[in-house]
């Protein structure tokens, strides 16, 4: 996409943030670990050098965050105004993620960002896109402006890393993922507590689905391809929420033998959706492109109508043949 | 334990190798990742530095390391005889996890290890407990003896490092973890392949018994405590392995709200296991005691004879004074 954005290195990006003051964060709309980490690091940093800064995000900062907005929210009670001089966007690719701040994307001073599809809508972009999670940049940016990486904003960063890595099992881990994580964890951060909360708490609902989930998964191929289905029906009994979904549709392919993984589900506007990955052995994308849909090579989607048993008959009939099988 | 060991720096750890050849590194039975990943890589390492070594175990490396054991194997036929100088033992606490190597612990010359617990067997013994595993004190060393980390090492000591950690989760992480984790990537490990084979494969056993563990999940003192029951039954008719109980029990305490898991299983002697995992708001291991056990505040065991049905009862009685609820 043409942008008049200024691409902008770190010390450029540097000295940008120096020259400003009053300066509202924005995070992407329903904001992950992320997004939320590299926000309110941000607000930590900019505010210990003196600056004031405050923290905006369409959605509400799930509850698992308290540890980073119970100090956030005892600083700024929600009745107080701020009026800001500065933008900076965080984590954010395009305007249509700020959600219902979406208006404000022309005045924007400055977005840091990991995304390659960044659309520059920003007067300056900060983009490292070989950067498995934006907060790697924030703490380049925070040493960059002088701050001190204390408990807080290591806690914040860390946040950002680990999740954005699945805690370092992600294909996006690089060696500096590892290398800031080493000097974020000599400032003291709780590990222990924040691998639970982010890697060890599943909800009742999400353990319920899993059940159901695994109670409906079949093999075909020979063991190659593993199908599960979910219906609404077990979408409602379970309590299981949207969010949920990201546990569930590996499932499948992590099964040993597995090349195909398939997720299956009723969605409640009455399409299927099916999510497929794959290992090398099969594109998940042309996989798809045959229903319309579309991804990377290990990991794609599609929607269409219909009921669910013929759509499975018919991506495994795809399937088949992607892997070479005889038709059966 | 008394022992007439003499506890070693890397120093002293790295002169006493350097003075020895035909080297038997053996590793403890059962071998986890720390030791499969230790052994192969003190085995490339003395090897490149002009050392003959070899690796030895009571019981066979599974076929997962293969990307380890294929190159070793090609080396070495089955066939060859070796008479080895020197024994040096790697993540062994003590003879008896030698298995069928216990009578030579009379005669290693260096254990290098990780555990508190090591009895000092050994004649010298490299012992580092604060590391989360033996692949650092092995990176250290073979560091102090000039070996490069070339990508073969690199993946060996990638396998104990993030086998040992649950690949970054574990409390027993640290900073140094990371730290040698980023030279590790930056020496060229294929981290997408490590990580899919140790962590995101399971046999089509564990997911079938995974499902039946599910299925048996129960809630008590309002959502507190879950339990999971396994049957003889459930273990035969899934498939699954022995090995595979360490995915299943941490199941209930990862489940949000609960502070103390429990898993019950019927072993095959008759016996029943239990297998307590607490929050910090709970001591498994003071519950445990009350039945002969024991363990970490954090996660402790059990062995008693009886019924699953009354085993479960007695345990969630002493658990609800733990807790401080009142006796139903």
């Amino acid at each position: 996409m043409t942008s008049g954005s200024d691409f902008v290195n770190l010390k450029d990006a540097g000295l940008l943030v120096r020259d400003m003051d009053r300066i509202l964060i924005v995070i992407h709309r329903d904001p992950d670990g992320d997004a939320i980490g590299c926000g309110f690091a941000l607000w930590a940093g900019l505010t210990q050098i003196g600056k004031s800064a405050r923290v905006a995000c369409s959605d509400a900062i799930p509850a698992l965050y308290a540890y980073l907005t119970d100090c956030y929210d005892a600083a700024h009670p929600k009745e107080e105004t701020f009026t800001h001089e500065h933008i900076v966007t965080v984590d954010t690719a395009s305007p249509s993620q700020l959600g219902s701040f979406s208006d404000i994307s022309d005045s924007v001073s400055l977005s840091i960002d990991h995304h390659s599809s960044n659309t520059g809508y920003a007067a300056a972009t900060l983009l490292v896109d070989e950067s498995a999670s934006c907060a790697e940049i924030v703490y380049d940016l925070l040493l960059e402006l002088g701050v001190k990486t204390d408990r807080y904003i290591a806690a914040a960063l860390y946040t950002g890393i680990s999740t954005d890595t699945g805690c370092f099992r992600y294909r996006n881990t690089t060696a500096k993922s590892h290398k800031i994580t080493a000097e974020l964890i000599d400032s003291g951060i709780d590990l222990a507590y924040l691998n639970r909360v982010h890697f060890e708490t599943r909800s009742r609902g999400l353990v319920s689905l899993q059940r159901m989930v695994l109670g409906s998964l079949e093999y075909y191929c020979g063991g190659r391809v593993a199908v599960v289905t979910i219906t609404k029906e077990m979408m409602l009994s379970s309590g299981a929420e949207e969010e949920d979904m990201s546990s569930i549709s590996p499932i499948p392919r992590s099964i040993e033998g597995v090349d195909v993984g398939l997720t299956i589900r009723e969605l409640d506007n009455g399409l299927i959706k099916c999510s497929v990955r794959t290992t090398a052995h099969a594109n998940a994308s042309k996989i798809c492109s045959a229903f319309g849909g579309g991804g990377h090579h290990g990991s794609a989607g599609f929607q269409c109508s219909g009921n669910m048993g013929d759509v499975k008959a018919a991506v495994i009939r795809v399937v088949m043949g992607e892997l070479g099988e005889k038709k059966v």
